[in-house]
């Protein structure tokens, strides 16, 4: 509420705590919430996606006590062999782009929580859950910082099934720069 | 040594641990090792460079107890305001970009570690500390957790007078894939 700051266009700009600059013991305890809720589940792997899901992602791998692994937006040559690869539509870049993991870090026999900075159109986070379909492994849930609930991304992964725990659900963003939580 | 793969072009992919899947607790120790080398100096702030240099910065910054900010390879429409900017050649992807730090995030007053998975040609790193030497920052060290010591990077930088540690050392990887340390 403090720290958020409203721009034209939907925009909400928190790069002085969640994606640019980066305040590591509120990534740690988002990570204690999102073990609160899916610990006893046997989560194997914590997913996420380059570059501001990783110090979300990494806290969780942390506190599951498992490896996390982080979806790619451009080829490299540094990863060999066959991967997965989904295309995603940036909402703040205005393009499109595939997104590719190894398959040697998703299979079958993994238990996955994907989680990610924000949610909005839910583009980038769709991606994600085809990787997990491509790779038979299992979604135990979704975990997500800041969704933007006005934006249809949340209701349309909740539709497909999936468990979703945002941390923080916005419902609006009034044009004189106020933040409306659910 | 074990999880290390040599490719053709002096690669060497660590993506089962370092830069793909990421080992969370290598990552905490690798930040222990730069907290006994740098813990005393005051450091305010871990600065990297998306993405892969996240991690590592995420497990410094919580032993260190102060914020981390990464530099970013596109200009992001959710980054407002006026940017630091340093130009980068990728040795990964082959092509030129600028680096983008909000001039929020970094001034006269910090003290930063720099820290990245790889150093090789110091591309990267020399435009971090472009942004920093902008800033007006002091740069108290350079952490990072592979340097190809047989790319010019390392050297360069230390003969412009930064203190680098690097966890590992490769002298040379063969042309049968072993890896040789320093």
């Amino acid at each position: 509420m403090k720290d958020g700051k409203v721009y034209p266009g939907n925009i909400l700009k928190v790069d002085s705590f969640l994606n640019h600059q980066i305040d590591i013991a509120l990534m740690d305890d988002i990570a204690e919430e999102l073990y609160d809720r899916y610990g006893e589940m046997g989560v194997t792997k914590i997913l996420t996606i380059e570059a501001s899901g990783i110090a979300i992602a990494s806290s969780a791998a942390r506190v599951f006590n498992v490896p996390m692994v982080f979806a790619k937006k451009a080829k490299s040559k540094n990863i060999g062999g066959s991967v997965y690869t989904a295309r995603v539509t940036s909402f703040t870049y205005k393009k499109d782009y595939d997104i590719t993991l190894s398959k040697s870090y998703l299979g079958s026999e993994d238990k996955v929580l994907v989680v990610d900075d924000f949610l909005a159109t839910g583009s980038a986070m769709k991606g994600l859950l085809k990787i997990c379909k491509y790779a038979g492994a299992k979604v135990v849930g979704v975990g997500i910082c800041i969704e933007k609930g006005f934006q249809p991304g949340g209701k349309e992964i909740r539709d497909m099934g999936y468990d979703v725990t945002s941390l923080a659900i916005i419902e609006e963003m009034t044009s004189d720069g106020r933040i409306i939580f659910r």
